[in-house]
């Protein structure tokens, strides 16, 4: 059999190498602390749940429009304009299996083959992938951890060629939790609206913020900046419910038509249990639980970020959003993805190696789950690390 | 902005703009007779709503594998053995959202630009569109009325160029109702043999067939058809889940990896409630609910060739599976679009134009309804071809 060259070049995660082999020796017995998560550990609201059970008692269990219902539409339509202060119609939005499959489908309508999509490194382990599933060309573009991983506006412009033709922009950021400012944004959106580069703006940690840091989206600093720019969200990490696989993007009108059609005939409507269940999570007050969870989140980080200062050996870098910690090991004197293995079967402690996020010398640790495991897992690797 | 050369060449569904007026007439009101539908009318059955409600309360909310949950491909597999005599492991197996995505994804991993693959005309209106969006090239062959719809052996071989990767077959087939036999499935599968084409066999109208005929999957005819073939098959249709979407695949394991690497990148897993429900459906023995709705519809096919025999100008073709009817309107003096438009607007019943579906000269009319709406629906039809 003779696969497609673009598979080809697609590499299965490793991310997903390390959580499956950590959970296989966890259902073998083995007293195996996960800090790997990329997920909340809270289960769905049960407001939410309830909203899914009525759906289903209700027979929703047709076909949908394949962009989603217009009600849910409407509902992101509402967000958007009170959280972000960005006014769209219902024909702007398409709403997919997750903000992963709105992010494929915007690149997959956008790429023709050669054209750059740059990514900002360290970076999540999908962008790249997603880049050459459409037939594009991801270039990557290493920030440095003096400038807090933050894209600086000298980088942006030394990297854009004639074949630029996208950014994506992650704000709060996986995997280093990095948060830009207002100021920030600006500078980016003028480098971008200069040059006519597309903006796909990845939200989905927007409501993971720690500090008192406040979440901008880029598309809101002007009509300029928004014209060039397609947002993306989602349920998944705001309400806990990253099973039920609802993301959405919006954006141009003609964007989201293409996007649209491509749904219609790959995958058609998200879970029609799925949406009525956002349109709960949309038209409910939920501020309280999002605020005692993001507190939560904060509390663990500074959980991870004490346990961690005892360890000479490793760097960690603070985050103001989103919940990982990206840690520099490269004192270790070993590549991450060996410290990410090592650490797995010699003291049974699963993290990330940060080769899957473009920086090799960093491992991510999750703090999606509770204290005593935070602990727990920090004082194992401090033991091994010490063993060296 | 400018947008990836493939999906310009990708057509929104005109299905979709037929239902989608006819939703709005009836939602103004307007007595509008809907003979358009691609799912069953029927609601998924008790038994399935309550495990997922017992999902979700159990909160299985969370990611699962990006191919779906061993429990379910353990079910899945069992099915595959029971039904079709079809013994796969369970990493041969990929979930996806919907018997569509899992098509879409294996087209994804195999087209190659210029790849040709091979579609029985006529056909289910998605397939030239996901093919031209993995980059291949649509091969259409057309099949007459006089043999059935069905792909002769001598039109297969003359369809095959160097550049043919792979046959899409569909049965029972959508449109037109065609079941192949054992018989006729071999030797297309010894002349894709020789070829070394792959069939990409869609079954997911396996459970809905008429008068006694059986459904026959080409990968069960020998060890060397089944190396060749992918299956894919799904929820929505025998288990009345459309909106659930769950679908699958099944062939060489390392498709199966290809497609699960593939998803990983693209929209992660199904919904998570929805592999709960079907992993209800395959563990219960729902063989008489799902007798009855067969029953069902082959009544309603009935119903619907009789009401049509008294109109002189339509002439149907009786399909021996799956709910629609492919009706030749050459005679009313129009194509198949201005056919159904105008039906539409001048007597508010939708059905599907045939251009759709590869064949300008036919409409095609669903039954999955009841039989008042069908003969209300043509009886209008009558008056109105009358009236030309």
């Amino acid at each position: 059999m003779l696969f497609s060259e673009k598979i080809k070049t697609v590499q299965p995660s490793s991310t997903l190498a390390i959580t499956s082999k950590a959970k296989a020796m966890a259902q073998d017995g083995a007293d195996v602390i996960i800090l790997a998560a990329g997920e909340p550990d809270f289960d769905t609201p049960d407001v939410i749940k309830e909203a899914a059970i009525k759906a289903i008692r209700e027979g929703k269990t047709k076909y949908t429009p394949a962009s989603g219902n217009k009600k849910l539409k409407e509902l992101i339509c509402r967000k958007l304009k009170a959280d972000n202060g960005l006014t769209y119609d219902i024909d702007q939005i398409v709403v997919s299996n997750g903000a992963k499959h709105s992010l494929y489908n915007i690149l997959q309508v956008m790429c023709n083959p050669g054209d750059e999509v740059l990514i900002v490194s360290p970076y999540w382990l999908s962008y790249p992938e997603m880049v050459k599933l459409a037939g594009g060309v991801p270039k990557v573009i290493t920030t440095r951890e003096e400038n807090s991983f933050k894209l600086t506006p000298e980088d942006l412009r030394k990297a854009l060629t004639d074949k630029a033709k996208a950014l994506i922009l992650n704000s709060p950021s996986n995997p280093a939790g990095v948060v830009y400012d207002k100021n920030e944004l600006g500078k980016i959106a003028d480098i971008c609206g200069s040059k006519g580069i597309i903006i796909i703006s990845d939200e989905i940690y927007e409501k993971i913020l720690f500090d008192g840091k406040e979440h901008v989206s880029i598309a809101s600093l002007s009509q300029e900046a928004k014209a060039l720019t397609v947002v993306v969200n989602g349920l998944s990490k705001s309400y806990s419910m990253t099973g039920w696989r609802i993301g959405y993007m919006a954006g141009d009108k003609d964007i989201a038509s293409m996007v649209s059609t491509l749904q219609s005939h790959a995958t058609s409507n998200p879970c029609s249990i799925s949406q009525a269940a956002a349109e709960c999570a949309l038209s409910t007050d939920l501020e309280a639980e999002m605020e005692k969870n993001r507190r939560i989140f904060q509390e663990r980080r500074d959980v991870l970020l004490k346990s961690l200062q005892g360890i000479e050996m490793i760097k960690p870098f603070k985050p103001e959003g989103a919940f990982y910690m990206f840690c520099d090991v490269s004192k270790c004197g070993m590549d991450s993805l060996t410290f990410a293995q090592k650490l797995l079967e010699e003291k049974k402690v699963a993290v990330i190696p940060g080769d899957s996020f473009g920086d090799d010398r960093f491992i991510r640790i999750s703090f999606a789950t509770d204290p005593e495991t935070i602990e727990e897992g920090v004082a194992r690797i401090g033991e091994w690390v010490d063993s060296l």
